[in-house]
């Protein structure tokens, strides 16, 4: 037996956001907005952000933090319902070299004013460079990100 | 809460070949030979087959049985390592519509003589239009088919 190279692994995360369905799908299908969640942060410099959110279109970024080595993230589109789900493919690399191929489901639900927002992410994790929980650990961090984006501000009493 | 439109699902398939993994694989890189045991069968119309077998490459078949709905799959090659695996997305639609987008795995191992293929499949099932189980036995049917493609014949004693 050779070493075994994948770790297939599956993940869901749910989240609430004070934001309606298609405000937060907004977030997703907006480049300007997606870039601003999905690429841009404190230390990290953006090499390429490139998107077209169609069935079939590409997104391309690439962005490293510090002198690190230059990470990517190539998704492709596959399914689009307007405002209720995204499905797409997407591959990560580290250095040139793939870490990663996931599939991945967006749900937009409506929960009173809100959104329920469930991802589920079914990845292949390549020549152990990566893992789940790491994973996971990331996609919440960058919904924390989104949240203040879709979010009204609180008002002040 | 709405209905759930999105069922996911992992299933894996393990099956031996007599057959060098380099065979094996070729009868999924090249596009005559997919061809073969992909889409063609006594009562299937194939209306369209075009493959390139590349990372990012395409691969597109539409095909009925008799005078049934089409069946469209559309399938982007994600990752190749040539005579060890293969990690592509596929959509699969009926009749225009989507039924599943899918993350497939294909790993090819030496064993013996032969080859171990192992194929996981992580599978969003679209408006319960298909189910896992169905996608299993539909993706053990096509290895079958495969199989004399790529193993000799027994030798007359």
């Amino acid at each position: 037996m050779t070493e075994r190279s994948v770790n297939h692994a599956t993940f869901v995360i749910r989240r609430s956001f004070a934001a309606t369905p298609a405000r937060v799908f907004h977030a997703f299908a907006d480049a300007a907005t997606k870039r601003r969640w999905f690429v841009e942060g404190e230390g990290w410099t953006i090499e390429a952000f490139t998107s077209l959110f169609e069935v079939g279109g590409r997104e391309h970024s690439r962005f490293r933090f510090g002198n690190d080595p230059a990470i990517s993230n190539d998704t492709i589109y596959l399914e689009i319902v307007p405002n209720e789900r995204i499905v797409f493919s997407y591959t990560m690399t580290v250095d040139e070299r793939p870490i990663s191929v996931s599939l991945g489901t967006l749900e937009f639900v409506a929960e009173g004013e809100g959104t329920c927002l469930t991802y589920t992410e079914q990845a292949a994790f390549l020549n152990r460079l990566d893992e789940p929980r790491e994973r996971e650990i990331g996609f919440r961090e960058l919904l924390q990100a989104l949240a203040p984006l879709v979010e009204r501000p609180p008002v002040d009493a």
